[in-house]
């Protein structure tokens, strides 16, 4: 076996080792089963223990209440965009309100316009979504629109590298949240949304599964004219099987809450061991501000996903270049942004993050 | 690590060990890449080539003309059931035809008449499915309708095991097959169809894949307004990357049809395969028809899921756990038709085939 790298992409993102061991020691024969995980059917009394045992650990570490369905569904975070206003919109509340903080924000807004006038609350597109409403004094107010059927936002941005540290108030008005790229990185307050969803790839599992946690009221008279797959309806009451799940991706998902429930000890945890590991980096750019400048304003910087610009292409192709050498991969920043970003979702070990922040100390040093 | 099992489940369902092996060998680094296939960007070179290598081996093993696209989405056949109707009905073109053959037909009709007033042109309802149109005398004529948009029909009806063995005529109307449970096992003439698609779970790779081969000019011009996901020229626009694929499902085909092309030999050399294997089972019925009753007629017979009943419930239940503890599993019929269903794919081997046989002849004999 070839060695492994140090792997900071944004997603489909690293894994923990031992749930990646695990996987490696079945994939031939689940115990008791005779066959792989892959090979079964869905209806079987192994994966339905599966199916079950992922969904009660979600339920445990969000601390789910028993009025919320938590569904997988195929089709990623962009099937979502257009499930959500085809679910939750209506006659009587044909529009929603949106926060448009990054990149996919801004898709999701896209989609949802098809199927109604949407209104933006609030942008961050003028400062390149550099920062998030109500975070501090830099972002600005925003207040939710009467009679909108929901308000959804985007609880950390991939892209771009801001997260909400705090739950935006849209009193009655059910809020739905794209949490894909922070999920199930820190506790969370279930009872103050309407609908949270997060495809696997960062935190929860490989490409092809997506989690959603809705509340029930909103779902169970939803019109059967819909697609039936794009109802969540038929999802939540055939429990997540209308069809052959992903199965291969639920039981990753299932491990990987095995791990984050035994292994790291619960979200809050989980939570400390991102704050620590993100602070690592970020003190590197607040030591070095005039070498490394971070795009998110320091109060919404991310936990997930850090972002900075050196000062130069040049410089930065060399980063990414000396990084690599040093089996540090897939550190470049999408071209909206330029420059650097390091994700370091949960299964990163703090390893790599310290391996990290030497080598960026060690580049500012010899390159400024 | 435990005793594999002879898995006839009806998908998901068994994989080539070898294809398990090199999965299991890679889990933790691939080759070069220093980190698991889940764990990858799908932007990063490494997947783009396995996903370039995916589309290649499908179009060098089905010899796909350059004027059809082949693309990977998610969703599963139920997702095809409503993407189909969506995108080939129009305002000149409102209805399509269907050949309802057994189960999944059925399903694909009662989705797509949620987009308009589609005609069964024929129906194997009364006899419980186990006959098909134009096959031999058994199934009787029909005709398509004009201006039909499409016909769809299925081409082996897992449930209840009947299989075309031609390729139905409908002229200049563009053919949809729903090709999930024979996909891959025998060679197809592409250019006789609009749209094919196949869930992978059977022949393919793992759930949470679907492969659509489409010709180009069915697609292009098709409405921008509908939910991104569910529009084809989208995917194809993307290469399938329109947002995050599901990059082990992908990986795991490319797998499959890596062993289908250089350990197999083709679907010409496959067809052979499991025609010879079918041939093991239904002889046992032939000769022993006061005792197995098969449900498909003779002519109609499916390669891949042979079914037959049992002279009692109680015989049926004693031959499931006689099987069961010879380590045949996941025969029980689905409760539609009854009895029993092996489900003999691709990845099945001969020996397991084999056992099975021996075990029904002596079944027969202790029994009758």
């Amino acid at each position: 076996m070839s060695e492994r790298v140090y792997n900071f992409s944004a997603g489909p993102a690293v894994m923990p080792i031992t749930v990646l061991e695990k996987i490696q020691e079945h994939m031939l024969c689940l115990p008791g089963v005779g066959a792989s995980i892959m090979e079964i059917s869905h209806r079987s009394e192994a994966f339905k223990e599966i199916l079950a045992s992922a969904q009660s650990n979600l339920r445990s570490l969000l601390a789910i209440p028993d009025d919320y369905e938590v569904l997988f569904i195929q089709g990623g975070s962009r099937l979502q965009f257009s499930m959500i206003p085809m679910n939750l919109l209506s006659p009587e509340q044909p529009s929603a309100d949106y926060l448009i903080t990054g990149a996919w924000g801004k898709h999701s807004l896209n989609e949802a316009n098809k199927h109604g006038d949407m209104k933006t609350v609030w942008s961050g597109q003028d400062t390149n979504f550099d920062r998030l409403p109500s975070s501090g004094d830099s972002g600005g107010k925003w207040r939710p629109t009467p009679n909108a059927a929901y308000l959804h936002y985007t609880s950390n941005e991939t892209i771009q590298g801001v997260q909400f540290k705090d739950v935006p108030d849209t009193g009655d008005t059910p809020l739905v949240c794209d949490m894909s790229s922070d999920f199930l990185h820190r506790p969370v307050d279930v009872s103050k949304y309407g609908l949270i969803y997060a495809c696997a790839q960062k935190n929860a599992g490989p490409a092809g599964v997506t989690v959603v946690i809705v509340r029930k009221d909103l779902i169970a008279d939803v019109s059967e004219d819909l697609p039936g797959y794009l109802r969540y309806q038929n999802h939540a009451a055939a429990d997540s099987m209308m069809n052959t799940p992903p199965t291969f991706g639920i039981y990753v998902l299932k491990l990987i809450t095995d791990w984050l429930q035994e292994d790291i000890g619960g979200l809050a945890k989980m939570h400390e061991l991102n704050g620590a590991q993100a602070k690592l980096l970020y003190d590197v750019l607040d030591a070095n501000s005039e070498f490394y400048e971070g795009h998110a304003q320091p109060e919404c910087r991310s936990l997930m996903n850090v972002t900075f610009r050196l000062p130069s292409k040049e410089l930065t192709q060399k980063f990414l270049a000396e990084a690599a050498s040093k089996e540090l991969k897939s550190l470049a920043g999408h071209r909206s942004v330029g420059g650097i970003r390091a994700s370091i979702y949960n299964a990163m070990p703090t390893s790599g993050v310290e391996c990290l922040r030497d080598f960026m100390e060690d580049f500012c040093k010899q390159n400024s």
